[in-house]
């Protein structure tokens, strides 16, 4: 028979720390701290392996499971010498969700479970405090009706707040126990109503149907939305973990609390925590009161402080990382309820990394891997100008939870932070009195955070902190008003789209806009890190950029060249968006070369630009690629003003006539005749598929006098610095090209242009031209098209949508379907599909470089800066990846982290080798 | 040294029969009728090679070949004892051209070369017909200025003219010598206008100039154009044939002729041909006088005949096919000027290849290639229904040029047919004077051609013929007034638009639209042919059809099944296509469950009538694949119609307001408000490439109450049948998937709906579900989508459309190019592109056959009518293609020809290895 259930306690557990794929996180945390010694309640852990014969069985627990469990909890009863929700001295349990990857506050908990109209008598009597007994059945009853018996929580407040109300009272621990029962009374009546069954005083079925439920959380909006977030498979599923009930609700001498071995916003090695007297542990981490630093625990209970400390620290050498804990004093007495490694920022890992390094706790190899790739681009992120800053005054000042510059637009519920940021209405701060799990959504797409209640490890704090976004916690002197839309300090009055400025090192609180500048990319630890780590990378690193600005970014991030310069971002600018449209609506080949003209020393401006900035380094060029409509009006827009002007008459038509010329002056048109003739051209262009259309190398092949503007802009504009004795290295990129044929043809007016140009100059200059391989068809014909191109660059964005055919403009209707039925494991546009696009990759790769085994190949698009594809691209030999300025460090760590990850596991098989 | 040139002449040759591609047809043929002692003029054959190496050369011919050109015409000159233009007896030549495929008319020739000022009075001399002399000479000059010097026809046809209307004459031949110098002198100085020099009278500078062109005219449009059509690579190049010119227009013992040992059109074994006496080759071909049968140069010339049939004969035999021959007659004496295999409608083919069975000319294995796949599918053309046929009164009547039936709207120029059929204003038949190869685009997209002169062998016939294409030619009876756009019949004038009907096989034309009925598919001759190379077949052939009609129509044809069944088109019928708008509108699962309740009886119909149609044989049904605003109007036409109604009012506002209720009565919008709400939804459905959006199994994984629906409608459908004893076997095909999970998804839904119906109707059923594979991440993760799939069909046309990236409604402006510029060898999605697209078809068999060695997998899509796809689609090893009922006949050959060759190969390598 399979083991479901394993127990821990007296001084023993059956299973231990490394068991987390079988146990969760928290179970293998108890398990260990159990076996070490610590004082941890006892319990047992049920399995993730029961959570996914659950989801098998069509979410049903197995009966063997329940034989296996009833077992256990025998054990744990003969152990505490107390029977579940029986007898004068009552067993309590505790029954939480923990899975394998640590999912904070995503899944559902149970408190005070075994409680019951009988065992609550005998609480109250065993603890003399009839109200904590009341207090706990309340509470039971709450939980369970919301997260078993799914009655929304506010019918629970209504109750609750009702007796508030009608007792005069504000705090719920004015409330005393004779309110109490009569909420109790009310809640089994609530219970009643909304599930059509009584609130089962059977102490075993609460605890089958709590486990189902735990089960089920796994499975909940926020749990499901967190893993997406994280790239957490849908089929690890959750264990459950039963554990005897401290309580740290029992009065003066009782607490309970969190806290971090080190600070996880900054890294810096100080105890770090928060507690509350008199309180269960939800009220901690829920926000809902404000709590204590642990400092001030040291004052109340030094013993109780002092073997924290121990423990906490022993806890930290034993797993040689940051420990995030819980732990309830009952009476004076501590219990530890929970450790695992803590999540941290950017920041903060390295900080961490560094120090465990200095400290002999790991080495410098292992260092490498404590900071995550996806995590360090934080540390690029841009801080406040400390010019405005010093001027600057505060509006407020909460904690700061997680550190950052964040400026917003105020919004003060998640859906308005989803709806803002939707409708492209700028970046939003997201207000909230405390944000509770259900606020995901928001969070996500808020470019800060900021609470008026809640502290340093509150449910905002510590998902800020996951996520890398800048959050003030607990901005006490400010008053959120929610439902008003309004944000109260002092006389102050802020409302719903009014700019808000966080601070997230300092906690200040700022209003208005206040000016970023650029991180420092030379901060010393950062040089240091990066100096342990790079030496095992093999994966050259570019970005993609487009204007100096970007270039000279991406450079100072350690960016070896330009993996992709778009020529057509170039076009959009003014002054010159005009003469390209006069090159798209040209009549005739003449027209066309006219307007080009007009381009070619605005586009070789540009490129002086990019050159100059990249010196000595490669610099990719893409030639135009994008369909020629984007560059027009939308021809329904011409549709509807034709209509407007022919139903207008007199003044109003004039009036109409004079604005729509305005309008349409770039192109031209001055009357009637001319917008048809204009809307005539854009019907000439629509496309049904813009994407399958007329763009990449259709348009040199059907224009070639753009190509050749093109590659006279290049060649002059480096021709002009090779005067100044400046380095430079044009790779001259075709892009779309699914055949060896048009790589050739477009090569040729490349060559030739190129030819023309350095002759006439007299200059000798190395440059390439090759492909952008982001069709299909090139990857399967890769062998052909590389004996046209010196090098190949994988657009994974093009690839994917045909390989999928999956248009990235409409998939958002199709994605989250898609990604919840399982169907998708993550977005493939964020991190690349390695089964099926990924195998094209590897085939085009391969076929290129049996052709010409010196081809040089590189993948621009979003994949170059994702850590999971990075390591693909790795394996998969590629010479270069090229991502966005800002990713330019993630993609270095990653690629570096790949590298040293096999030459580290090839030493340690080599060392049993030779052992 | 290469060798570039070929003589033949005095009964012996340098080249053969057998070197097409070296002589091109022309110049092999001409050389094995050289060897085989037959009356042909002497001359020499400039090879394709030489074109090739003009082309590389930037279209200049190597000085080398005009070394060997010189010696080979100074060969010439010693066998003729004359020289080229000079002396008073003066070699002329005609230059030809001649490509390894036969494209009649394609291409230039140029007559009479050699004449110039001096050599043109030797000839009047030495034939004492002056008149035959300067007639020669003003047609090189007219056909060197046009054809090298690129002058336009009809600046010469305006001097030849205005001489002509001078002299008061109608013919040409009415005019006299005098005449004929004068007109020699008005064209010398067009040449030197138009080209700025004078025409060349150095007779050598002549031929070179003269083969330039005619390599030149390799590239021009009309050649290009067919070699589109016809699939000929444009590298192939072409030959060109210097010859010694004798005369068909030295009086009245001179003609020429041109002929086919049997009838073209019908296969009938009769001798074929027709004659001009007192003419040259062009005025034959060219269709300008309608030639004489050639059963009159019999009475004219019994000698002449008798020989003409002697050679012809033999030569069929030693070919073992048909020929199509040129002839000229020099004052009595017969020469040979070409043979070649005869080009030949379908029915021809088929009638010749059993008749020369029959003759043991070949044997049965040979018939089997002797019929074109691709042209035997005109065997099934529908046909005049004989009962009207024999009510309807012919208006006029022509030659039976190539039979068939057409009806169509009648258009005067080929561009008119063009835009006719481009606007989709339906059929057209395109009626010309006579055609001229710069019709060529017009006959392409015609239902028939009708011209008033040109012959059997007119440029109209010729390549109708070769096109599958009714054409009556030579209709005298009718005038054709062309910038008059009419047609004029005795009193009777039909105008551009008016309906007509051609009988291509009497001959007869009619007006309006007559009825047709299908062909007979069991024509006894095609059975026995189709008898004798179907045993080699390997490949299935199934057909595409929505209908019940087309099912029939397919299974009469020979289909073993359907192998596409669009669910999509059987929502578009009256009383249908509001269920399926509603459907799409509703604003949630319940409504739309409420649209398919009432949409499932209709679909449960629909599925009745193809089962029905095909009991006993497998029916595949594809679940809902289009995106669904296909279904609603146009984003653009609301937008306008609500601008419309904005400015509107009074009563024009309220006749809109009716207007528009009417429009969009069927979406249940009745006022402005409901039209914005119609637009919300249209514009909430807008995808910006729709081919890559919501569609396919998107659909029903979005939606999957569509699938259950469909699935329903199947079942109940088949149970019905099968109570009434009919065997159905359904293959449920899930469309667009690219992931294992998708499939998965849809087949649940598909086996929980087939196990509730079958069970509750108590009936055992089998039944399949597969998928499409569509999508490049389908063919390379086919192994894994096997594991769910029990079939696979190839949607090449979708797979075509992502793997080369191209859009099938947009390719239209880029495809031309492509082809031009040799990106493309032919049109991706009419023939397979074995290169790219075949690779992930080979790949997507593999690896699903590796998984699932049973797995069926056919390919559906319009490659499975094309013969040479099918031969691509046997070696790949599917067991089917599925084509559209009218294909299926020509699937069914090209696959036994497939087959055939392999197992002939086969054959003579295992002889060869016993031997």
């Amino acid at each position: 028979m399979a083991k479901y259930l394993y127990f821990f306690g007296g001084g023993r557990a059956e299973g231990d720390g490394k068991m987390k794929d079988v146990l969760g996180g928290k179970g293998a945390g108890l398990a260990e701290m159990t076996n070490a010694g610590l004082p941890v309640p006892p319990g047992f852990t049920i399995s993730t392996e029961v959570c996914r014969l659950w989801m098998r069985s069509g979410r049903q627990t197995p009966a063997e499971v329940d034989i296996e469990m009833r077992q256990y909890l025998e054990r744990l009863e003969a152990l505490q010498g107390q029977k579940l929700g029986a007898g004068e001295n009552p067993l309590l349990v505790s029954v939480r969700s923990g899975a394998k990857f640590s999912m904070p506050g995503m899944m559902d908990t149970i408190l005070n479970l075994g409680l019951n109209d009988a065992s609550v008598e005998a609480l109250a009597r065993r603890s003399r405090n009839p109200r904590f007994a009341y207090d706990s059945y309340r509470r039971l009853i709450q939980m369970f009706g919301n997260v078993v018996l799914e009655i929304e929580k506010k019918e629970f407040d209504r109750v609750f707040d009702a007796k508030k109300k009608q007792r005069r009272v504000q705090l719920d621990t004015e409330l005393r126990a004779e309110d109490l029962k009569q909420i109790i009374a009310e809640y089994k009546k609530l219970v009643k109503k909304h599930s059509g069954r009584d609130f089962p005083q059977d102490a075993y079925l609460q605890l089958q149907m709590a486990r189902d439920a735990v089960f089920r959380s796994w499975f909940n909006e926020r749990a499901y939305h967190y893993r997406r977030m994280n790239n957490i498979s849908d089929d690890l599923g959750t264990a459950a973990n039963v554990q005897a009930m401290v309580f740290g609700n029992l009065g003066e001498t009782s607490g309970t609390g969190v806290g971090f071995t080190r600070n996880p916003a900054t890294g810096v090695k100080a105890f770090y925590g928060e507690f509350l007297m008199n309180a269960q542990g939800e009220d901690v981490v829920a926000g809902i009161r404000t709590p204590v630093p642990i400092s001030e625990l040291k004052m109340l209970m030094p013993a109780v402080y002092e073997q924290l400390r121990q423990i906490t620290t022993r806890l930290e050498r034993h797993y040689r990382d940051v420990q995030d804990f819980e732990f309830t004093i009952q009476e004076g007495k501590l219990y530890m309820l929970q450790t695992r490694n803590g999540k941290r920022t950017g920041r903060a890992a390295l900080q961490i990394a560094m120090d465990m390094t200095a400290e002999g706790l790991i080495t410098r190899d292992e260092a490498i891997f404590r900071v995550d790739a996806g995590q360090i681009y934080e540390l690029l992120f841009p801080r406040f100008d400390p010019k405005t800053l010093a001027k600057a005054e505060p509006i407020a000042a909460g904690l700061p939870a997680s550190p950052g510059a964040a400026v917003g637009q105020a919004v003060f519920t998640a859906a308005a932070a989803v709806e803002w940021v939707e409708k492209k209405r700028g970046p939003v701060v997201l207000v909230r009195g405390e944000t509770t799990p259900e606020d995901i959504h928001g969070m996500e797409v808020a470019a800060g955070i900021l609470t008026s209640r809640g502290g340093m490890t509150s449910h905002a704090a510590v998902v800020t902190r996951g996520m890398g976004k800048c959050c003030i916690a607990g901005a006490s002197g400010i008053q959120v008003d929610e439902p008003g839309r309004r944000l109260v300090i002092g006389k102050q009055v802020l409302k719903e789209g009014d700019w808000l400025s966080l601070d997230g090192s300092s906690g200040k609180v700022y209003a208005g806009q206040l000016a970023t500048v650029p991180a420092d990319p030379n901060d010393p630890m950062l040089l240091e890190f990066m100096s342990w780590a790079e030496p095992f990378r093999k994966l050259g690193v570019r970005a993609n950029a487009d204007i100096p600005r970007d270039a000279r970014a991406a450079r100072s991030f350690g960016a070896e060249g330009i993996g992709l310069c778009r020529t057509e971002h170039m076009f959009f600018g003014e002054g010159k968006i005009e003469h390209m449209r006069a090159m798209i609506l040209a009549k005739d080949e003449k027209e066309r070369r006219a307007a080009l003209k007009r381009l070619l020393p605005l586009q070789r401006r540009d490129f002086l630009g990019i050159f100059e900035a990249m010196d000595g380094l490669p610099v990719t060029i893409r030639t135009l690629d994008p369909p020629l409509h984007e560059f027009l009006p939308a021809r329904e827009q011409i549709m509807v003003d034709l209509e407007k002007l022919a139903s207008a008459s007199g003044a109003a038509k004039r009036k109409l006539a004079g604005e729509l010329r305005k309008r349409y002056a770039d192109y031209g048109v001055r009357d009637a005749a001319g917008l048809r003739k204009l809307l005539a051209r854009v019907e000439d262009l629509h496309e049904f598929n813009p994407m399958l259309g007329l763009r990449g190398c259709r348009l040199g092949i059907l224009y070639p006098e753009i190509t050749e503007m093109q590659a006279r802009a290049i060649f002059e504009a480096a021709v002009a610095l090779a005067r100044k004795g400046k380095q430079v290295h044009p790779e001259i990129m075709i892009p779309l090209v699914g055949t060896p044929k048009e790589l050739e043809l477009q090569k040729e007016i490349v060559n030739r242009v190129a030819g023309e140009v350095l002759s006439q100059a007299g200059i000798k200059l190395d440059y390439l031209v090759g492909t952008m391989i982001e069709l299909p068809r090139a990857a399967l014909a890769a062998g052909e098209i590389a004996a046209q191109a010196q090098f190949f660059s994988f657009g994974t964005n093009d690839l994917t949508q045909t390989t999928y055919g999956f248009s990235r403009d409409d998939i958002g209707k199709i994605l989250p379907v898609y990604l919840k039925t399982g169907v998708l494991k993550q977005d493939p546009f964020a991190t690349i599909d390695q089964e099926g696009v990924g195998k094209l990759v590897r085939m085009g790769v391969e076929s290129g470089r049996k052709t010409r085994p010196e081809l040089k190949v590189g993948i621009c698009g979003e994949h170059g800066g994702d850590p999971a594809s990075v390591e693909f691209f790795h394996r998969a030999g590629l010479n270069y990846v090229s991502c966005s300025p800002y990713r330019v460090l993630t993609a270095r760590l990653a690629a570096a982290q790949a590298a040293a990850a096999e030459a580290l596991s090839e030493k340690a098989a080599e060392a049993g080798r030779t052992r």
